[in-house]
């Protein structure tokens, strides 16, 4: 008979071959990933061209044959405007985890964000979020980007192959953002100080 | 220029296509998944019957060549049993999560499990937990399971296709337990009754 020793020991072996399959296995959920963006794509970018209003004709938008599908749509039907304004900003402000985050600033300068999306990087698991921003409004062409001059802002995660529990798994590392290249530092400091009132606020609650 | 609804009925529709495309992306994730744990499934074979002893013999355990390898196992290096007795039951207790909902009773009945693995069953992403119990003890042949009288006990879990935010997904819809065929009422007296005292000594705290 083995000694208990011996029986653990193959035990921890079994477990380092396991270790090599969960890799793969990781690594394999990832290019599945990968393929899906990939093929989502085209949606995105179709979706994107109706927003900033790219595609904005008759042609290119397909009318929908039966009009009482969407009633709720129907107060929307003689409103004609370049592309769908503030579509992000909407979709933001209705996210109950992501609204309750917005300041009244963060509103002005959302009103230009014009399309966001996930990019993967090169390596494993690591993509970001791309953020990108017009610098005149799309609702009225006068209005001006007064905040920052980047077209895009990135918000980049990366992650390491962890076997902190035996199981090899990719555990969120670090996240990176970009440098915002403010236009004018009052606006930097009225940002700072709005996050400020509003984590006062939330204290005080 | 199209109208804002007929701008809003084109992204619906984009959303409905790739809605279609999200379906399958879950689908190739459980596959891959499935295809997964088909690969480990020989590991879990064989690290099970080193638990319950099927394997014992010093030609079937492989003897570690560098003995200085795993130092805090060397008091184990004259312990002859057979297989490794309380194996699952040491992995639960040492679990933070698990460990801290373990009564005494389960102590005692968590004795005579022998395996733990997961198995998918046909549809999608359903899958059930598998506890395998012995009805002799490992440790000693003359100490019966005097609880129940299952082989196994399964605890499935029932997953739907759901599109509440929008995007397609597997979420969580039930779980069912096996009936446990009790030797004796008393231990399900028993074990009801260390359930309430577990659970208003927690109340009390």
């Amino acid at each position: 008979m083995a000694s208990l020793k011996n029986k653990l020991i193959a035990l921890k072996n079994i477990h380092k071959e396991q270790y090599d399959l969960e890799v793969k296995y990781c690594n394999e959920l990832i290019e599945v990933e990968k393929k899906y963006m990939n093929l989502l794509k085209p949606y995105w970018e179709k979706r994107a061209d109706i927003i900033s209003g790219k595609y904005d004709n008759e042609e290119e938008i397909t009318k929908e044959e039966d009009d009482t599908e969407y009633p709720e749509l129907n107060g929307l039907n003689n409103v004609h405007c370049k592309g769908i304004p503030d579509f992000w900003l909407t979709v933001m402000l209705h996210h109950p985890k992501i609204s309750e985050n917005i300041t009244e600033l963060d509103i002005k300068i959302l009103s230009f964000l014009s399309d966001i999306r996930v990019e993967y990087l090169k390596e494993n698991a690591n993509f970001r979020l791309v953020f990108d921003f017009m610098q005149k409004s799309q609702k009225n062409e006068a209005v001006e980007n007064i905040y920052f001059s980047n077209k895009s802002l990135y918000l980049s995660f990366y992650y390491t192959l962890d076997n902190t529990f035996g199981k090899a798994e990719y555990s969120h590392s670090y996240v990176e953002g970009t440098d915002i290249y403010w236009k004018n530092k009052n606006y930097v400091e009225e940002a700072v100080q709005n996050v400020c009132v509003t984590e006062t606020g939330r204290e005080l609650k």
